[in-house]
């Protein structure tokens, strides 16, 4: 069988939000470019991921016209609690650094994306196999692949995108990478419940026997997470396990108990730090996961990706608008403090809330005083909430912060 | 041969800074107390002890009346510079939190609060032998000791207080204490030389080999710190070695040196933490070292010594005066919050500046980020600079705040 030749301007790897994103904004700078993808895009659609969306995340998605739904269906956090010692601790985002996060699964972001770029006409193959990436230090690399019903495709491209996750394939044609790593000798035990919310924001709780997270999907579902062991198994716990483990973590003077309700997802999440440097090998350039991964805690990893996507668009313009071959010199260095600040605060989110196997009843006492004092000065809380809403972004094109979000 | 019975409202064991500081505020209150020392006076003043004074520290000595001479011998420091990746950047204490540290050796101190002591004619033995604590749960305690002449004496009092610094004999008599410690993988190699200083203020330095402390003792007298091995010989250190180890981990591509001059001083200071709760068994009160240790990075142990003293000397007070006998029973908790944060500060810091022996690439780089996070955020400078110059003191009776040494 013969392959079918075609060209583009930019090839994606990857139909995640990161290669989704970045395809909307080259289509808005008049740029062409083709995503590839492996997965149906309905299984991406019914695959449920949480997410918690920085400021400037959500100004992406509204300004460069993607979609406003999220100003509509997502949920605005003024804040988060931190709970620990038996009583809660608010972290009062709007008051200390005047920004807001959403609660928007991801799930939700690859919606109003792929449906961006179907209503554009944009190019993205889904459920193609047998991807390879060739020739990427040339000034013509391409993207081999077999499309859904089985035709064999080469697209030839003048820059190549590596957008395709945290078992990312492209990644490995990055010669002469360092790779960063760091793995937590605990994981996360994930559910999903049918219960109105237990509580309007989200519960960041350091209990006795560890951290526990009390998020939200939609009224009527709610998403919990307890720290857990890396081997521990979904079918050791039932319900009533589970919700004695939940409030036990959360109990306290102030009587606070969680609203409970049938399980019917429960999963283990594991829990590593990982970066790929460069972020660049000739012609091919990483996003997202693709580069980095960071721990859940903080909620940075979604962000992190649309943050690179966002630095990729402009230097991917310059690149291919005015010629000029410097422009990717600079994305690695741009990405990367982002990235490592991301990584950063990870994991000192991380240390701060989870019991950490080994410690001293000192090391717990410690970290005890670090929380009182995080909560208890308004730098320690700015510092955090600065961090969790997300850094500013340096855009050097303005990419319109004019439009409010708050 | 007989002892000499007598009998004091307030005994301390410890003439260090927290026990003279503890009888100077006792005797404005107008309290009997008697302070026994193993050391003789001398040789305390012929000590070299560095010191970084908090406000809240020079305001005690200043206004309570011990002495002005560290606003005037002292040197007002305005910030620090903390130094990592070939460059300083300032953390500016009276830009961010209004508040200054003031250089001034704790060997000063202790000059101000035996001459004040002295002039006020306060009981204070040096070079006292054979101390022992007794029936530090009856309504009696007592201290044993013999003094200098040889005189063996027995002193009855209503409250005793062990300021006994960290190798304390006093603390052993807390039954049902708990011991919390934490042992550091490295040390300081700490040096005293004849040069002008290197830098009008503190700079911590974290180089690609550890940390570096540079500091001064007076306008000829400089003192520098480098991270080392605990097992580290000092007579394995020629001069022209130690330079080198300090010139390189503060290189940088401003060009920065050291002033080098003849060293004359060369010790290995251990690193730990330490706390022992609770600080009172009965009618005995901890305070200082007796009661916890503090690795020297943050610079918070003579003056967590002097908040101890400071809310000992209102408990006593209440106490004393006022017959309130569950006075003491808050000095636990309120000395408490303040170690625990002051450890939690001073870990932070450690870890924030030094190599950590079996960290990975990843804690590394994470390392310097958080270095980048801390100086490039108003909210993480001042979270830093409010703990380094001290965290307020909650005073219950307000010991007049007012007078400003800003």
């Amino acid at each position: 069988m013969s392959r079918i030749l075609s060209s583009t301007t930019v090839g994606i790897v990857g139909g995640g939000p990161a290669g989704l994103m970045l395809s909307h904004l080259l289509q808005v700078a008049g740029i062409e470019s083709v995503v590839i993808e492996t997965r149906p895009r309905e299984e991406i659609e019914h695959t449920h991921r949480a997410g918690i969306l920085e400021r400037d995340s959500v100004r992406l998605l509204v300004d460069s016209g993607v979609s406003d739904r999220v100003l509509r269906d997502g949920h605005e956090h003024r804040g988060i609690d931190l709970r620990f010692g038996g009583t809660s601790h608010r972290i009062d985002f709007q008051g200390l650094v005047g920004a807001s996060t959403w609660l928007y699964p991801q799930t939700d972001v690859f919606l109003d994306l792929a449906d961006a770029r179907q209503r554009d006409g944009g190019d993205v193959r889904y459920a193609v196999t047998g991807t390879s990436v060739v020739d990427v230090t040339s000034d013509r690399p391409g993207m081999l692949f077999t499309d859904s019903a089985g035709a064999e495709h080469e697209v030839r491209c003048d820059v190549l995108v590596g957008a395709d996750g945290s078992r990312s394939m492209t990644r490995s044609s990055v010669e002469g990478r360092t790779e960063y790593f760091r793995q937590y000798p605990f994981a996360w035990f994930g559910i999903l419940c049918e219960a109105p919310p237990s509580a309007e924001e989200l519960i960041y709780a350091r209990g006795d026997a560890g951290f526990a997270l009390i998020s939200s999907r939609t009224d009527a579902i709610q998403r919990m997470y307890f720290q857990c062991s890396p081997e521990e198994s979904v079918d050791d716990w039932s319900e009533d396990r589970i919700w004695s483990e939940l409030q036990g973590r959360l109990a306290g003077e102030d009587g606070f108990t969680l609203t409970e309700g049938r399980i019917f997802e429960k999963t283990v999440l594991p829990f590593r730090s990982y970066v790929c440097e460069p972020m660049r090998h000739g012609n091919l350039l990483l996003a997202g996961d693709a580069a980095h991964t960071v721990p859940p805690t903080g909620a940075k990893g979604l962000n992190l990706a649309l943050a690179d996507v966002r630095v990729l668009a402009e230097v991917l313009e310059r690149f291919v608008r005015k010629s000029d071959s410097s422009a990717l010199d600079d994305y690695t260095d741009r990405a990367l403090t982002r990235v490592w600040k991301a990584q950063n605060f990870s994991y000192w989110m991380t240390t701060l809330l989870h019991a950490l196997p080994g410690a001293t009843h000192f090391d717990a006492r410690r970290q005890l005083a670090e929380l009182e004092s995080v909560v208890g000065s308004v730098g320690g809380s700015t510092y955090l909430a600065e961090a969790y809403t997300g850094w500013p972004t340096r855009s050097e094109r303005g990419l319109s912060p004019g439009r409010s979000c708050r």
